[in-house]
């Protein structure tokens, strides 16, 4: 049984590893408060190309997301994202656990556009009795999204000029975000330059664990750390992430891995393609979501794992078969030819 | 410079690192439903002789008692703990930032009393306008605690009896809780007859992250997993804490590290003793608080990392001196001698 | 300028009135323990036929509403409730901002139906990662509704059944509970029997101030009075509400002010239908929603204040009128003469 | 039985009654956007000779001094305060509910000083740690005290010095603060001057209900109304409260009350010191806490209606009589009388 169901079935991608065991004797500061933690945060910083950006590093998505709430919003103010989006969908609430709404918005592709962001804001500003109202002040985006699409430059330049014009922050949850750079046009330096805080996810690509969650934004920036000790993300032996961001960054394993998944996901999406299946999204990146028979999801399932996405009602399903670091080519070739086969 | 500042200044114990890289290439479901979490929980279990109690991994201390918090509270309930109680003096106002007071009671030795809880209690009962204040509900201590003191198995059998009979529940934060096993009279399963849910650290017991949260009883064992993910505690790669808490329990690991660390931590306490140097506290464990002139702690300071944990006003400093699994006798004897010359 | 706008435009109904007069030199105790509390709660519990219910006043409707999802939730559970429900759409977040979720289902007329809600945990339920969903809880219905419609006794029983058969809570907002019972075949005692806890509301009904939850289920009545206070609902002039509650049920006063509106509100309605207009929702109480062309809602706002409700975007406006205790036949009926002539 | 338990024992002042009968009929706008509101507000500002501060009414103190908590503070700031202040003491963790800590400093007669809040600042920004700590950001004062103590301009001006210089917010809970006016050099003035945000109370000075929170700081005004309405405290008949206090300061009634009720409890005040009496507190105002033998406490039990306010453990209770817009000579000549009598 092969895993295709996730990006983090196994451990660590070696040269991650390799450092965590080279380094474990050492002593150093607790809290993240080490020379690999300043040296991953500085590199981090060159690679956006943004000199005063924060870096905090930060144990899980979750965690980051409700943070980032928490330094973002007061009381009364609210967060936009797609009807897809992660924090709406998959994290129990955690955001309005920190007290503030999440306002979804109907979604094409697990994207939203910065038409409908400033189509919300006027709603809100034209409403006569605004003040009963969440007031929208965060913008909330994945990238890649919940469905493997990826946002394009221009699509980030709009939404951001939106966000800066009205006075909204940005922020881009990067849980997967090496699968879109190396998918797309942009580059961490235009994160950095257009986002007022996002996360570069280590988990879901290559790390035990760690996400890096950068804040070009100075507004944001202070007492930073003091909000994630409260929700409990400052790790006692907060080295391990940067270490593991050490490792990611240094020789662009990053980049090498997010590519590597991505022309694994390709192999499957192209049998996909030749047996004639369609798909729910149209993903470039290393999750892909065929539709397929029913009858196929059975005989796959049982040489394969992988997620029943969505039941589209017509005797077919939504799947999504998902690629890491690990990922095989003879495990997507498997894959690959069962797909055709079964066409 | 060698580090005693703290028992998590090194990465993890070899047998843990190795079981991690043992492991690493494999595919296991994610956020913890693999068969390593699976395994530690069930050894938990059987060290804990508590056939039902749930086991649940958390990343972090802060992390698992905000989510002990949440679970246990509903709005109007606080917290009793010694005023030395970690969840008042270093968490950020983590408990508060998820709706519930934090209520210090004055604590001898970093410990409380059943007759302290069991007062507060009077006195919450018999204030007529008791509907005006927080009720007591949940109690917190720390086992070791803060200050590196030891509950007995009497101190603890009257807290939780005073607990039971007044519906309160009780919850141990073993953050250090191998060393207080090593140096008590206390069991595991002592505990789990005893509290209604409590921690087994790791991070500072010589695994790189993770504590185990115990929760016998069923009461409270309800949708805990949705807590734990709704603040950002249920990590993607779960299975990573599994197979930490595998290494520290299928051998007495766990025991080993305390047991060595203690001893350690007892060399030093010897040439303090020796020297004619009195005590903050009356530790048995990994953290020893002894009070030194200041100008032999500036001296120690050249060669010695530690913490100064009170200025005693009087030309004196308590000072905290922390062993841990990789302290070695070299270094302790070292200190040790530093000490001595020192007197 | 007559004021359709709202059935909070006036002061109290006089003999409420009288009763505050009447009593106010008086000296009872604070926070709602007077015999003018007890008595109007005796007098609601009588009128409820339920004789354990608990009654609790509450000086507004959104306190009420946040303090019923503070008494009834558990951290990550949400509300489900009506996509144009009032805790969604006009309380600025506040169940957020109480730590909790509102859950929207598309309605028809403002209400959701048994079969909604049934479907709503079934896909929590089937959901095989429902540990990362918000739990649903709490079923929120407003009685009458937003757009001035009426559960029927059928529904209400339908509601009911799902919510026991599922463990949910049933909550009934009653802001406007007088107008619905005197346009409905529901009785108080219906409304005791079917739903966990429910509001009468006197502000929008007669009363200076206040409303008075009731809580038939006796798992919801523990330590209410505190939740009330941490909530900052509790007063210290609490008999205010009770005097009140006692001039709006001892002699029918309640029911006979609803009548009145539901009455003048009617006419309202006859003149739209004589005229031609069709309606936003099928009202039988004090809240008629017709639309109308622009030029007549311009015409009737240079005479009478009203809501403008929904652009309809074809040259028509649906907008909405209200009556109360002291809107007077010869008011409605020059408006409804103006809505006569401009068609 | 003749009420000092409290000053909400009575009604509204009869001129406060009448304005809201003469002004029931009338309609208005909702919410407080009414002419009534507006003068009642501008009237505030120009007692208070400050321009540009917003004037919100709320119906109750708990509820304002958790709306001022939401409003002025980030996530992980807390509030410094007497250790006897309401906060902390009656209002079950309100604070706490909305997610922040109150930090108490051990009083003197109910007040806190310029140099505790300085030293508390200090301790905060000297800890090595700070970023594990709950930052101090907002300053809780009432006046008078919750044991009718006064603080005059010259603690004040120091409060307010200390936290201008340290960017601390000043907050004055006045739920009594007519008294204090009647009693020290202070006026509203000054308090506009000195503080950030502060409370004229209503309720316990003469009104049937409502406060009125001045902000002077126009950083706290932003969307004031919002974070209101979000915690329930935005009244549909908003006018009631801008009419009392209209009744309240148009010809100086909130003055003349205060002054009454000072006389009144000085009336008592002499008894006790005449019959050889002491004090828990030096109040010159409405509250007096004098410590009286255990059996006169029985027999003007039987009497009068007053609190236990401690027991002093020597055979005496300190009790609390309060007096106010209704007490009268001869109620007060009573107890003076059974006070001498009893010594």
């Amino acid at each position: 049984m092969y895993r295709f169901s996730s990006d983090y079935c196994e451990g660590a991608h070696p040269r991650i590893l390799e450092k965590l065991i080279h380094t474990n004797d050492e002593q150093t500061a607790g809290y993240g408060e080490d020379r690999y933690c300043r040296a991953a945060a500085e590199l981090i910083r060159q690679r956006c190309r943004s000199r005063n950006a924060a870096v905090q590093f930060i144990p899980g998505g979750t965690l980051a997301n409700l943070t980032v709430a928490a330094a973002c919003l007061r009381t009364y103010q609210g967060v936009l994202c797609a009807h897809t989006g992660h924090i709406l969908t998959h994290e129990s609430g955690a955001i309005e656990a920190t007290g503030h709404r999440v306002i979804p918005l109907p979604s094409e592709n697990g994207k939203i556009t910065a038409g409908q962001i400033q189509e919300a804001l006027n709603a809100y500003r034209n409403d006569p009795v605004r003040e009963h109202l969440v007031q929208p002040k965060l913008v909330y985006i994945s990238q890649s999204t919940e469905v493997g699409t990826v946002y394009s430059l221009q699509e980030l330049e709009d939404i951001s000029a939106v966000c800066r014009q009205n006075g909204l922050y940005l922020y881009i949850d990067g849980a997967r975000l090496g699968y879109a750079l190396a998918a797309s046009d942009v580059t961490l330096a235009d994160l950095a330059r257009l986002a007022d805080i996002f996360l570069i996810g280590g988990t879901k690509i290559g790390a035990l664990f760690g996400e890096a969650l950068v804040i070009p934004n100075p507004a944001l920036q202070e007492d930073f750390r003091t909000i994630v000790r409260q929700r409990g993300g400052l790790m006692a032996k907060g080295r391990l992430m940067g270490l593991q961001f050490l490792a990611l960054f240094e020789d662009g394993l990053y980049f090498d891995i997010a590519e590597h998944a991505n022309k694994m996901a390709q192999v499957i999406r192209r049998a996909c393609v030749d047996a004639g299946f369609g798909f729910l999204s149209d993903s470039p990146t290393n999750q892909q979501f065929p539709i397929l028979p029913n009858a196929l999801v059975s005989r796959l399932s049982r040489d394969f794992d992988f997620s029943l996405w969505q039941d589209m009602g017509d005797g077919t399903h939504a799947v999504r078969f998902c690629t890491s670091w690990a990922t095989t080519f003879s495990a997507v070739e498997s894959l690959a030819e069962a797909i055709r086969n079964g066409a």
